[in-house]
């Protein structure tokens, strides 16, 4: 069993109105020191697998056919054994 | 300058659609050995500060006053030099 912790975020100078409603909100509330916001998804994806390398293969096509917008997103992603599993199940 | 990595994620327990429809989408596509999806959202928030402590008290005001529902996500967040800031700009 594998755990993929997956990060998508806008590519750089992708305009993000999440982020600038999310800083608009967070300087209305008085913290002046808030420069910028970036908004992205964060999901994790548990896998039965043990095989790392065919594991890694299988999330980069589910990012780049569902997860991330390849127009405008970029991903990254790390795979981990899901806490409690303490290697073979 | 400091570059809080704020993820945010539901309450295990706590229902996820979104989850829900992402690994049946990932199951159409073929990914059999999908068990679990759970999203979230991820943020970078940019603070003009360089006092590690204020900083970290800021954030946790902010994922507890807006950017995390109490009731049913759980947030936690990391504290970084922006890239290319290279320590006092």
């Amino acid at each position: 069993m594998l755990l993929a912790k997956i990060y998508v975020t806008l590519k750089p100078g992708v305009l993000d109105p999440q982020g600038e409603a999310v800083m608009g909100g967070l300087k209305a509330m008085g913290y002046e020191g808030v420069t910028a916001v970036r908004v992205g998804k964060y999901l994790e994806v548990q896998l039965d697998l043990d095989d790392r390398q065919e594991a890694g293969r299988q999330v980069e096509e589910m990012c780049r056919r569902l997860l991330a917008n390849p127009v405008i997103e970029q991903y990254r992603y790390t795979l981990e054994e899901p806490a409690g599993t303490g290697g073979k199940a």
